[in-house]
């Protein structure tokens, strides 16, 4: 198997950002893009690798940048403030991820622009979330040990079948949040799931987060994000 | 794809029993054994046609009699009258099900009686769920939109690994019953998942179920059951 990846640069508000693509290139039958919504920390090495293993799965994977090609960093005091900043900020947020997503409809071959999901991780799980409230084109989001607060924007109808990874002790998400997500998301009629781990934390699917990494969980849903990708795409 | 099946007749407290076995006879391979409790129903052509689906996945399906012989009906009030004898006496019904364990293990080649599952509808969910809390030997348990209520008996270890499938609007199973279970299965130290599906209601497994039947949570817990069994017994 080989993995090809590129650079995917776009620009939105006056800031540029750069996207990651990954795929798998001994073949070039179209296939659907899978976009990666990052953690607190941006774009990085592990939303690089998701977007090589979704490759080797058979979609083309594509890191997002959500901060800009300046605010890359390895400090997370820094990152936290350019996350607050969109959080403070959910219109901005919700139109820079609909210009990822336009990005990364743009790459080309073999990525097929009709066919696209959405996965993130952490703050990226809020991230698809959000593309999903705002009515965007895309198939289907998983959030992993995402973050459920709506944003108080006026509700889009809901296109993208929902599903959420959940630790059940994840500080971030306690049980409360875990009625309101239900509730915001059967009003809206959309297609959910929540699939709940027990003894299960925030960044469960992070090794490098050493006392919140559960190889049971990080197992458990990257194969049901797997299904829910086969489920909406059908065979690849 | 040849399926061979059998009944198999057990005792307990004087009461006589008789389960379904099948198996895909091609090979004569050893292979997990996975039981079926049934809805309030008791055993039925349901449940004989999950055992079937279970030989068709490479194990050896057992549907459960939950009453007895003399106890078989069509009549939802008749069966509803036995389940709730039932549910008045738990350490009965535990004593039951540790009977219909010990009477599939007992069934012979090609079944394999170190590697034990159960599964269950409705009244059986909780059927599987008490088999888990009695610390019965048994390396997993599924339960299918059930009743969650925990036992009125002493907690014992569980050994069982657990994944309760759960339509979200199941008036059966409402929103603080999902909040119960997770606080009691936590305690007890299980390893546990909730899966909850949106939009979904009781017996949505069940194509006679006409307004609750579901298709697409069907489809998806039962992929969720297969992933299952086979992580708990590796390769079959």
């Amino acid at each position: 198997m080989s993995i090809a990846t590129k650079p995917v640069r776009y620009e939105h508000g006056g800031v540029s950002f750069e996207a990651y693509a990954a795929w798998e290139d001994s073949s070039t039958a179209a296939r659907p893009i899978v976009l990666i919504a990052s953690t607190v920390m941006g774009r990085s090495r592990f939303e690089e690798g998701k977007a090589r293993s979704l490759a080797e799965l058979g979609y083309v994977g594509v890191a997002i940048d959500l901060y800009g090609v300046d605010k890359w960093t390895t400090d997370i005091e820094r990152a936290r403030g350019w996350m607050d900043a969109l959080n403070a900020d959910r219109a901005l947020l919700r139109d820079r991820l609909l210009a990822a997503l336009a990005a990364a409809r743009g790459i080309g071959a073999p990525a097929d622009p009709a066919r696209v999901a959405a996965i993130g991780f952490c703050f990226g799980g809020k991230c698809v979330l959000d593309l999903a409230r705002a009515g965007a084109d895309v198939a289907g989001v998983v959030s992993f040990h995402g973050l459920y607060d709506a944003p108080p924007l006026p509700p889009a109808d809901i296109q993208a079948k929902i599903l959420v990874l959940h630790g059940w002790d994840d500080p971030l998400g306690p049980p409360d949040t875990v009625l309101s997500l239900p509730r915001e998301l059967t009003e809206a009629g959309a297609d959910w799931q929540i699939h709940s781990y027990g003894h299960t934390v925030h960044a469960f699917t992070n090794p490098a987060r050493e006392g919140m990494y559960s190889p049971a969980a990080d197992r458990r849903s990257w194969q049901a994000m797997g299904n829910f990708l086969e489920e909406i795409f059908g065979s690849r």
